[in-house]
């Protein structure tokens, strides 16, 4: 049974590749899909399409309808969703995916540090499974295989 | 990941036909539905399926169960919607395609001359990301593929 | 039993409330919600609240975002929406307003004058109960009640 | 028509009685329902009800518990829903909030300082109204009941 | 607890008022709500609005758009659905009110003369609970009150 | 674009063999789905599985479990379903699919002879579209593929 | 704010009175919805209402039929659901509502002696909240009203 | 139709692998997806892979979220989902698996010795068919595709 899994999360770690490579090894049969990966062109692609705004606050939100786009088509498609908080950024993105996959009844998998205990909890215990390390999350994906 | 687009809008041009070679030139793994072209088959299929109506409100109403089953058919097997209004015409339909896909939670595109931005604003804010040109609606579908 | 009626569509004349009365004079059990009437307060009423914006076409958008939030609370609150087309302008926010309510399950009225028959005929067929005038809506409503 | 509000987010600040009293000084005919406000309970509220835990991991998720089902009983029976983020703390619960009322399809209103734009800016689109101050968000709540 | 009860099914004999007092006798908190029960104005209803139709076809389907609206608007503020089939007839009407109620996840009881167990029995597996009298479906109300 | 298409009604007359041959011979990509086609086995299935039952009543229960099981899982994977009404039976089987089919909201297509136009009045207007022959069915799934 | 609770399991204790009991005594404002009490009558409602069957498996599910209509009608009215396993007998039933109507979107309390901590884990986790006595789900409940 | 079948219920038996030779006999076009079978890794996923946990109580509850992940990930591409209950344990997990099953709608068959009739008696009444043996499961399937 091939499954689609989205990656959502932090975009300056290369840990989505390491978690392919992973599953790859382990010959699970997964698809991935992801937000787009370089943080300049996630940030330019409103005005890359639509031209120049008038400054830079409408310059984010032009950008945020094509990012939002593309996280629509790809987490529809997705049978589960994998969301990885990192130790930067606030991430709120990762916690907005997170909540919105869990609300349509997808099932989810998290990763954080375990410095993000407390301010995750709540989230946390509304995800099916958390864990704290990309090796974790792969075991938790081989284990629909088992 | 293939995917199926529904193009709704006007049929008095041919930007249908613009945007698919252009998505084809850039190799994107896209399928593409969409409502009858031919105007005056759309506009006859009722009397063509039915026989002859008592009047043209008949015949209109005839047409449009067979236009509205076509529509239905293929929208719930698109993966996301994009609308075009075209300069012409009052294009109720066109609003009426796009704002079920939106309550459906289908991810949409609406493309529109800068002329229509006031009387649309309302529904461009529903959309996932409004352009203006068959150009710009190509480069958001690509950024999915990116 | 009290039902809640949403009347989308034209608000440059007073169909709300010669509807409003002649509902109150049959005595149906009926509360009317609506869409903001007066054009100039929905047109400015982003910048009303968030500022001056750069130019027009923010202007509009940020309008368009108020005008959304109130249309969504109240439409989610009615048990029936009628929409009226007027016979100037596009009204593609009528349009919208019905397409979203027949795709959320609502029961529906349209109003429309004989001459929009050909354009609004898919979206006809879509609704409950087409009628030309107001004194019909009316007689719809009432029949509810019987 | 009366209304449930859910006040979502920051709960160090006193924002929701300066809403409320706002709210209450328009007339607007609103009840609002929220999280736990007293913080040490909001922490301690697992352990106070299930007893000692083996440590504070195991505390924090008994405490999340209960609190997912307090917002969970309120969050369905509200018709609006405000996220109010603050200056400081990560606040994924606020983004958790906020994006499973989007989800839910509730008609939504965030709250942010202007320095969070760009963080936020995915999730502003995806909620009806974004604006910086508690007053600007009484206005958009007056503006339903014009 | 007050819940509200749509009764569809046969219009030719009185067991709706049966019914009905049958529950009040026992003092059960229910309200009632139905189809048109006036046969000659239930087929005439189209014409009575819409003025007269063609032929005798179009005048059954001006009639069927208010019917429809009606029972629409009525079986959505349903808590339970009761559905009789008479002796004569065909009674489609009652089998797709029936299967919609079902559909829709309304609680259903079917009342229907032991003749009709083989013709019945795929919708009567479908549904709560079948009886054969209007008294034992009073039972089955009065039960959820006990 | 290959589609399911679930043919529900009459199982006394080779009508669907008849719609399948005519599309075979249109090279339309549609498969056929539809319930247990021969009458006795449909019948007896319960007790065939079963053993034998008390009486003809539970022997028809027992047998309407397995079939109401097939239907469900085959109109679920249906993108389309037909339903014909022939000239005998009472055929509440065929109201009850095509109604919980336009409930589940697949598009839907109703075949009956002219005399049973005013019966099925109130479900025709439901159904997207309502022909008197098996070639006026053949010609509007013809219509999606034009 | 008024909520309704539906108490789901085990009938052979009087637990519902002390939780109802010690819901009053902190003064909640909640209403109270059951499956039918009295074990006998439990049983028995299928033959008291459709006279004798034709041995004890068809009397049992003459009875399930009326059971399984009540306790649709009432949780679906319920806000919250509490589901109470005792100490003897298989309750099936209770595992079965409990289960509805988390996945119904019902926020859930489970009250489970501690010794099926380990048959029920799995459920437990499905649950908002899993505690060992009725004092404890009290505390929970009156939680949403601080 | 290549169709899925989860297989939920009692892991102690090879009543799975005998259900499926049967299926390849008859030569059914059917897939097959069910938990986790080894007992003991059941039980232990949750240590292997978040290492060891203060006690009993905590290893069971990280089992279970591994558990239900694969559960909910599995289930939710099923197309029938099959329920055995065995003559041991408690088996409230199956009661779970196919209560969630039957509220999402998917077509269910329950299997389970006669000598739990009575306890199973509701849940019966909710599944689409039940029967006792594995063999009478085998033909229920293959009816759909006669």
């Amino acid at each position: 049974m091939r499954l689609t899994v989205y990656l959502a999360g932090e975009i300056h770690s290369d840990w989505r590749q390491e978690l392919i490579e992973k599953v790859q090894a382990k010959g699970l049969d997964l698809d991935f899909v992801h937000p787009q990966l370089v943080h300049d062109r996630s940030d330019s692609v409103g005005e890359d399409i639509q031209g120049p705004q008038p400054n830079a606050y409408f310059r984010d939100l032009a950008a945020s309808d094509v990012n939002n786009f593309r996280t629509e088509v790809l987490m529809q498609k997705a049978d589960i969703v994998i969301a990885l908080f990192g130790e930067k950024y606030r991430q709120w993105n990762t916690a907005m995916d997170l909540s919105a996959a869990i609300t349509m009844g997808k099932p989810t998998i998290m990763i954080r540090p375990e410095e993000f205990i407390h301010p995750l909890k709540e989230l946390s215990r509304k995800t099916n499974v958390t864990v704290a390390t990309v090796d974790q999350a792969v075991e938790v994906l081989a284990y629909v295989y088992e």
